[in-house]
């Protein structure tokens, strides 16, 4: 079964994004661009809602070369890029069937909706955060409850730069 | 000027209670003990709301030998605790009036709605978590928000047992 992970980095409340969007508060370094690097080596595939589609086709970014982009939608006629996949249906059932699919990892990517929909469905393996040093005091929630309680087990954290912690953790099947 | 912190075990998705206000949830070790203990050699003054007061009533421990304890509360006669002073005007005014006293430092306990009233005036000076690993999906938030963004200086962190994170915050002044 292939490994569903759900990351990002967030402020101390628990926000990936300000009340207006802005991400102008993230922290890049040296080591932040090699454990990504690190973990997209370990993914063939990336899930995303529309809305964070959206952010990614105005940053120039709405697909990677090699992986399978595939964005949940029941509005978005297609893509903008001919290599990402539009798919209406229910996005739960359909990363069912992924997982059992062969292959990589899947990354589930920004938007704290399908995040929370795959969450409740106990198809996310992994939660990895990059914790900022910082309150927004509002925003797009790393997911949103209500949610199901769930166990989790530390499985990697080190001190990043400008204080900021990197944190992964397995769910624990309830 | 004293410095007022405020500190709290919180989930992943930053609760500090279930939604059935339980705390069964937190794990404690010896190295817990030591750093709670190293923390109340720092203050002599404990405020908390109302709610929060309950709780600490109904767990045997209202109050504390040596530290002056503050009730903020426009409902609450009287303290269960003769050495427990109920104030019932402006929270913010008061701890501000405080802070300029001499003294040691002032813990806000527990409550997400009193430490949100001091956040939001500006008054906390440190925020302390200890990062339990479980989503509760919900809850009581350790900062409910609206709050202003602040941003934070990381000052401490260690790893602690069960895969607990403690992590000590300086808010920057905006």
């Amino acid at each position: 079964m292939r490994t569903v992970t759900y990351g990002a980095a967030c402020s101390l409340d628990g926000y990936i994004a300000s009340p207006d969007d802005g991400v102008d508060w993230l922290l890049w370094s040296d080591r932040v661009q090699a454990l990504s690097a690190e973990y997209w080596r370990t993914i063939d595939t990336v899930v995303m809602g529309r809305r964070t589609y959206e952010v990614a086709v105005a940053s120039g970014a709405p697909a990677w070369p090699g992986v399978r982009t595939i964005v949940f939608s029941s509005t978005l006629e297609r893509a903008a890029a001919a290599t990402v996949e539009v798919v209406a249906g229910d996005a739960a059932a359909f990363v069912r069937n992924l997982k059992a699919d062969p292959g990589r990892g899947i990354c589930v990517m920004g938007g704290g909706r399908l995040a929370r929909a795959l969450f409740c469905a106990g198809l996310i393996d992994e939660v990895g955060v990059n914790l900022h040093p910082i309150m927004l005091g509002g925003g797009i929630a790393l997911l949103p409850g209500p949610l199901p309680a769930r166990g989790l087990e530390l499985i990697r954290s080190e001190l990043l730069e400008g204080g900021c912690v990197y944190l992964l953790y397995r769910v624990i099947r309830g």
